[in-house]
């Protein structure tokens, strides 16, 4: 039985500077996701080894802790809160992160929103309980959590036991290499080990196998499940020793209270979506009732993680960037631009390629794959040609995008398709894009919690006779019996589905009446005085359809860090390697930075002139002008990923002409201030590269000697 | 005594879709705001007769009723989850709302953070309770509120004594004007009136005159007054004619909880500020030490409302913009760049004028007006001068906004001095910048709090001596007897002011032992064989300071709201008037409409050839070939703003001249596509305007008369 708790919306990363013994066990290895709550979609790292075998774009090994230790030292982000104590999950940008996020926010905007003529919108928030309870999320919006009896530590559940079986294995593996011969002891004498130092214990070869049979699916167990292997296995907390309580269900929506009076709950989202869905009216008259269209909107939204391992891919505030494309369905899902990316080629790991247990992507053009049924629709197949053109512009190395079809079932019931787009890290392939085919659900659902239309009415050109069953309601009784409570029932008989009806006309012909389920009411039972429901053919002029949507849904802070991982490498230096984020120029936070060689105050006016012909180019300038040598100030500028440095230097003050250096290759330029100038403006706007500007201007040899 | 309670972000603005008669008389006359918590100030509107005589730019009288009816037709907002009923104070903006917004904050974010180098922060809205409960805003946050003891309704109680007051003479004027003569009726006999017909009541001349001296002063009233009042005059719930209960704090900060142990409360924050406080040491790190500099920060803020009246003004979700200009005190705040703005004028209203009585502004320099100790120093003038400059870009009518200067009692008690940039709506002058001088307040509380340095290191060319008071700790005594406080303790003597350390070494000298207040652990006693404090004096190589902070707030909301008003006017039409939103190119949703002049196929490709052109310029365009006339449609263009519209007709097809037309003079010129997409570019790259445009290209006269 799959549990419909739990949609892991930020995988786990194991941080580097925790450091009990628990948390170094802590990342997932196979995770599903329950699918009405898809919105981002956890860690999946492919294997142990990515982690190892990872490399930067020039083939050296990734030194993780290196890169953290650049991303923090230059404040592309830090713990929020950290001067008291910090909060696990909660991250603030510093001024480079800031400019990334903003800057990939901005290629985003201008690569679907603008190109798409997409309606861009942006919604409350704060969002009162009865919107989540409709959608689902109050209900089943939930992890299952554990707690040390002891100590009252809180552990998710499926984490523990995971936590536990992983420490297990690895002490059985040690015990096998240290090929100790003693019998492997009982579990229950574990007990006392933990608390102590850990020694080494070999399990069975039976016992190896059953745990990691658990660890292969230990997304799908439900709570109970959970609480069975915990007393199964005898697993206990790593404090108290002791096994930790039965499973109990931890709904991940903040709460919180609008108003002053406490009968108004609300959530913080979790998602961007519903606020679009519940517009959805609004905004096809906006489209002037134009179909297909697409709305979209990027903001925070909110998880309260149970226990957030360090690392921005993992948090409880992040920022969202949701489109939601409304399509006909009875049109095919066929896009009106999809033969401008046909030809794009992907790299696909498909439903049954993982079934078989393959690994390997496979590379086939998007129009290909939807010819053979791979991606399902053309709008989908659109989107996901998009998205890849989108990483690429933001710098995404392309060898570590992959984009991986859900099994059946990891799917929503009513979803027809499924694909993230991965990226691959240092914690493996991590899921930075959740591009789902959503069907008509959301759209019905809160239509029908609501009795407001939420479709489209189509003139059709040649009117169509259909055949359907058609609820007749006696006004004059109705009103009369039910009182105050007549429109909402009446409403929700309007908003019913076919199906609904057909169940309705049964009940009505075997026992007179039908029962109605009305939100707030319960079951209403209305005999058929008060309502006929006849299966009847119509001419239809106008036709009425619920729209599907389609809807690519981007987690900013995940692509933000995968993408630091992708550019940063390492050059070496004189002395010790160097490090350097080779951003490219839209999104590096900043473009320029100038240098005077040294304080020598007579380098202040250029250093002016220039800052401000960038400024008013609104090209992100930064000068620097510290005491360091010019090496120093250079490599702190590769580590903030600046691709372009102006240097002025002394002969500057004789002829005018300054440096330009390149970020990447470290060569420069010089030439005078407005040539330099016009170099820059050519390759920010991205109508020139480096190399066509060190072709046209003479190239400059000096100053990086002295770091 | 006045109250430290109520910070009155969001000013109120009466609704016109709100139709008791409770709430027809919302607006506040007077409004000051307790200073701690000043980030946004409330609406201030100079007089009522404001509400009627404000005109559009053209001297029309401003119809606020039909600009609401555009606003919300052509989707620029809408009420949050309006089919589950909504919920008061949350807004979604639509597409043209959400582009406006982005696009002031655009301008914004160049204007500034680009423009000064301002280092721009993202910082968690989420934030424990720790962090508010050292900045005040836990303790002190809050307004009054009373309760209708039979319905439970509940009201602000300032609004609750304003609005009955306020009601009371709106009756003894009719009454008045009706010259009925019968006596004024005792106020008891009141009571039954209020439920059924309002009936005219005249009141006494003193009564009159008493409850006018009340409603001057309403906001200086804490609860306790405030229930007073409602007891005086037997001030009455308007559903069940009963006397509400007496006032009680409530907390303006959404409350929420962190993870699953309900021991971790936390607040959405109520301004951004107060992140960037916390990060102050590694913001000056990134800085590289140079002193000044400011940090930034745009994000969404919260404000639980009591009961906010329908409109942009007072909401319980808002954007907010902050600027944190970090300064040494002991520089006399001067600004490297006054001089670039010392010759701008602008309309001030200070103080003194305020005392007087006086409304009318005075139009002086900014260089005069530091000059002259009007406004305090050049930090805070140059800010003055830049907001000016901002409003100015966004398209903010220049005879519509002031800067008025805080009264000494409603400046915080650490403020130097703080100036509001008020714009004229149709609700009076609002305010929408707040712009203080906040001395060293927050960063010293954050630093004593956590123990952690919030402070400048200065190296001095010329060492100096200072006399201080110095604290030496007996570390060999000090660990064993306080053992794991001892650190504590010790952080908090280490952290301690100078007028702390005089009052210890005197307890010293009285009773041999101080009091030491230590976070978490109350007053701890320290006897003199621990602690020393000696007023020593000691050559100082390095400096340390406390920066003080300047800090401009920019509530988007309402700024948004206000331009809407400024750039609002009526075109007569040859049947009706029609509505026109002439926002600037900068800020307006959408640049440019295309129009083909009907649904004939062979206008297609000319479309499509433009859009995409247009999109690679990355200027946001819209096609509207929906079947209206093309004067509808340029009608429905003027509406959203659109500066530009490109029609396609059939000449087009014969020679593939277009005609571009101006919304705010409707004129046309007609050329090829390359020369009209030229113009566009150069009109939205803000180097030509219309006026440019037309002497170059061919005027064109017709298709504006079939509306």
């Amino acid at each position: 039985m799959r549990t419909l708790l739990g949609n892991r919306l930020l995988g786990a990363w194991p941080s580097s500077n925790v450091s009990t013994s628990f948390a170094s066990c802590s990342r997932r290895t196979l995770t599903t996701r329950p699918p009405l709550f898809r919105a981002l979609p956890p860690t999946r790292t492919s294997s142990k080894t990515a982690t190892t075998t990872t490399t930067t774009f020039k083939g050296q090994p990734l030194d993780k802790a290196a890169l953290d230790g650049v991303l923090r030292r230059r404040m592309f982000y830090t713990p929020s809160f950290e001067i008291y104590g910090g909060v696990s999950g909660l991250f603030d940008y510093g001024p480079p992160g800031t400019a990334l996020q903003s800057n990939i926010l901005d290629v985003w905007r201008k690569h679907f929103v603008l190109e798409e003529d997409m309606l861009e919108v942006d919604c409350s928030i704060l969002t009162p309980h009865a919107v989540f309870k409709t959608s689902g999320h109050v209900d089943r919006f939930a992890d299952w959590m554990c707690k040390d009896p002891e100590f009252g530590d809180i552990f998710r559940a499926d984490h523990f036991v995971k936590d536990v079986l992983e420490t297990r294995l690895k002490s059985d593996k040690e015990a096998r290499k240290q090929a100790v011969e003693e019998k492997p002891k009982e579990q229950k004498r574990e007990k006392k080990k933990v608390k102590g130092q850990q020694s080494t214990i070999r399990l069975d070869d039976a016992v190896v196998k059953e745990y990691q049979e658990v660890l292969a699916q230990i997304d799908n167990y439900n709570g109970e499940q959970l609480g069975e292997l915990i007393r199964k296995y005898d697993l206990i907390c790593p404090k108290s020793g002791l096994q930790p309580t039965e499973p109990m269900a931890f709904n991940l929506m903040f709460e919180t209270s609008i108003g002053p009076s406490s009968n108004s709950p609300s959530y913080l989202r979790p998602e961007t979506a519903q606020g679009q869905f519940l517009n959805f009216a609004k905004l096809l008259e906006f489209n002037q009732g134009d179909m297909p269209f697409a709305s979209a909107s990027a903001g925070k939204a909110y998880r309260n993680e149970i226990s957030p391992r360090a690392g921005l891919l993992r948090v409880r505030e992040f920022l969202m960037a949701e489109i939601e494309h409304f399509v006909d369905p009875e049109s095919g899902k066929t896009h009106s631009r999809f033969d401008e990316v046909k030809d794009i080629e992907l790299d696909l790991l498909d439903r049954h390629a993982q079934l078989s247990g393959q690994t390997t992507v496979k590379r086939i053009s998007i129009g290909e794959a939807v010819r053979e049924g791979i991606v399902d629709n053309e709008t989908l197949g659109y989107f996901l040609a998009r998205i890849k053109l989108f990483m690429k512009k933001i710098g995404v190395d392309m060898h570590k995008l992959r984009f991986r079809q859900h099994m059946a079932n990891e799917m929503a019931h009513y979803a027809c398709d499924c694909w993230d787009a991965e990226l691959l890290t240092s914690s493996g392939w991590v899921e930075c894009v959740g591009c789902a085919d959503r069907s008509a659900y959301d759209l019905t659902v809160h239509s029908k919690q609501t009795g407001k239309p939420l479709l489209v009415r189509q003139q059709l050109e040649i009117p169509r006779t259909v055949q359907e069953w058609q609820c007749e309601i006696s006004k004059k009784e109705f009103g009369p019996l039910f009182k105050k409570d007549s429109k909402a029932i009446e409403a929700v008989i309007l908003a019913s589905t076919q199906q609904c009806r057909e169940t309705w006309a049964k009940e009505l012909l075997d026992t007179g009446k039908a029962t109605i389920d009305v939100p707030g009411l319960g079951g209403v039972e209305v005999g058929k005085n008060l309502l006929s429901v006849d299966f009847v053919a119509r001419t239809e002029h106008i036709r009425e359809y619920t729209p599907n949507v389609i809807e690519p849904s981007f987690g900013i802070g995940r692509i933000l860090y995968a993408l630091c991982e992708h550019v940063y490498w390492t050059r070496e230096g004189s002395d010790e390697a160097r490090s350097v984020l080779s951003f490219p120029t839209a999104v590096a936070p900043t473009k320029v930075v100038i240098c005077p060689l040294s304080s020598n105050k007579d380098f202040a006016p250029y250093v002016a002139r220039l800052s401000k012909k960038l400024r008013a180019a609104t090209i992100s300038t930064r000068v620097d002008d510290s005491g360091s040598t010019i090496g120093k100030r250079y490599s702190r500028n590769d580590e903030l990923g600046t691709p372009l440095a102006v240097t002025i230097d002394f002969q500057t003050l004789k002829d005018g002409a300054v440096t330009l250096r390149d970020r990447d290759t470290t060569r420069q330029v010089r030439a005078d201030e407005d040539t330099v100038l016009r170099a820059i403006r050519e390759m920010v706007g991205g109508e020139k590269t480096w190399g066509d500007v060190e072709k046209e201007l003479p190239v400059f040899e000096g100053q990086e000697i002295d770091v």
